[in-house]
């Protein structure tokens, strides 16, 4: 029944998940304010086609571990945009999850708790594999976690690419082939 | 991968069901029903109540299978309410679930198509065990399929009870200790 327990877990997550943002629409009707309600529902919108997005790029271990993300309790939030909907992309996987994986765990053993952490991510797929764009603000406290994760993935066929990294942000790019 | 299909599908299936929910808000925000837009808000609260009633009484495969039910394009509709909300409830769980595939399948065998059928189904968590009341409304065309389906269950261990049982309505009670 293990399959289904994770059914019921994720729509548990899901669930709570809209049910907030329910909430936030019914906050402000109930302030008559109909206009940032009705923004509100659009951003929601764009939300979800950006999830639906995702699921169509039929990767389907990198789509569940972004979708996933913020129901893990780490320290930053998670955001992801695709700028194209495409139907297939064709990337090495396996490497790639392994990549956010160690990633999502560097990230988090270095930054604030304190702080306002987010992870922007944005993916732009090619005829030729895809791009990946990972925006972090916030704050990083041990840099060093953040090295050692780069020197560990300098070996993977996928490229990684420090485009900025600060205190403050951290921008990494990410080719897959 | 099949983990991963499977949350992406139902995270799908779920999304779907949600945009239509936030369609209809908008839709009345749009003509201006503000207050039809806070009802529909606090019935999908309800709902998503039943929905949280459902995932806690542990009964994992049966939770699963009734929040998927409006996903398999059965010729009815499957609505579920849970009157009390309780930990978890001991009942024979594996011949719930192979008795609720038979029922939905029999029923969906016999029901017109161009009807508008609803199931309900409420669930009474008892001291031992349960009662499950199956409520079917709609148009039945072929009574022998739901008459095998009661004389495949009588040897259950669960027991059935017919209360009604015409061509417009289908109650069936359900004991599991």
């Amino acid at each position: 029944m293990e399959k289904e327990w994770n059914i019921i877990e994720v729509l548990r997550h899901s669930r709570h998940d809209w049910l907030n943002k329910l909430q936030l629409i019914k906050g402000n009707l109930d302030l008559n304010r109909i206009d940032r309600a009705k923004a509100i529902i659009d951003e929601i919108v764009v939300e979800s086609q950006n999830e639906s997005r995702l699921s169509n790029l039929q990767l389907p271990a990198f789509a569940a571990l972004l979708m996933k993300a913020n129901w893990e309790n780490y320290l930053f939030q998670v955001e992801y945009e695709i700028l194209e909907d495409t139907n297939a992309i064709r990337v090495n996987e396996r490497e790639l999850v392994t990549w956010a994986n160690l990633f999502f765990d560097s990230l988090n053993a270095s930054v604030a708790m304190e702080a306002e952490n987010l992870l922007a991510i944005t993916i732009v797929p090619l005829k030729e594999g895809a791009r990946f764009f990972f925006d972090f603000r916030g704050i990083i406290k041990e840099k060093e976690r953040i090295e050692q994760f780069l020197i560990d993935v300098s070996r993977f066929a996928i490229e990684t690419s420090v485009k900025e990294f600060t205190e403050h942000e951290l921008a990494v790019e990410v080719y897959s082939p």
